[in-house]
């Protein structure tokens, strides 16, 4: 991959705070021309730099709410089975790998109401084998959420 | 707050997938009007359902990781005051309340280099006061990453 430079960091950084500004105002906010701005941004989704431009909703004010679900699994090889697995499931959103206490952090979306929010769960761990341990871990409130 | 109707949630589902799509765009899609269109957006930002237009970029890609930080506080009503001594921390990207096996769980976003990200953990942890146990996870690999 070619070498990212300042330019291209600072656009990403400033994509972040506010992924609606048009081609004109970014560049006018980093004193540049449109077409200098359309062709960085081609650019950098093109490498995977950007992978989605998306928005941060009020998950209580929709409804919803998250869970952590952290797991250790017994042996650590088997956590890509396991990632493949439970990837295309409509309401898991984080799949990451840890190194650490835990092997595998899972983020579920799930309605606020816990009696529903329960059934969801239940039927999740069914899909986590083989763990040595498990912990679900109910968000009651977001106080901050950046990306970058 | 006035109710939204299945309309609201489908704009945010569909601005959540792309968040750079034009009004025309949108208008297209949801079969309305631009006007339409922009009329409800302003209402979601006000309402505060729609909280930030953001970017998923590729944290390797840009020389990033994450890690994990979750906390077990020894009296969970000092879990107010612990979050607002860490929040306005640059590296700390995200704060949430957990009921569970942790009642504090934290995003923080360090540099790839595990040298120069062992000194902010050190740093973080430093603020970290009266806790029953905290573990730090550091975040190998993100399969996947979606808000909602």
């Amino acid at each position: 991959m070619r070498k990212l430079d300042k330019v291209d960091i600072q656009l990403v950084k400033i994509l972040s705070q506010n992924s609606r500004l048009t081609y004109r105002e970014l560049a006018e906010l980093m004193n540049t021309t449109r077409q200098r701005i359309a062709r960085r941004i081609t650019k950098l989704k093109k490498l995977g730099v950007i992978k989605k431009f998306t928005i941060i909703p009020d998950l209580d004010k929709l409804g919803y709410m998250y869970a952590f679900v952290l797991v250790k699994l017994r042996v650590p090889s088997e956590v890509d089975a396991m990632i493949s697995e439970i990837s295309n499931v409509e309401y898991v959103k984080e799949i990451e790998k840890g190194v650490g206490r835990y092997n595998l952090i899972v983020r579920l979306l799930l309605p606020k109401d816990l009696k529903e929010a329960e059934g969801i769960i239940n039927e999740f761990l069914q899909k986590i084998k083989n763990a040595e341990s498990v912990e679900v871990v109910l968000i009651s409130e977001i106080k901050k959420f950046e990306i970058i």
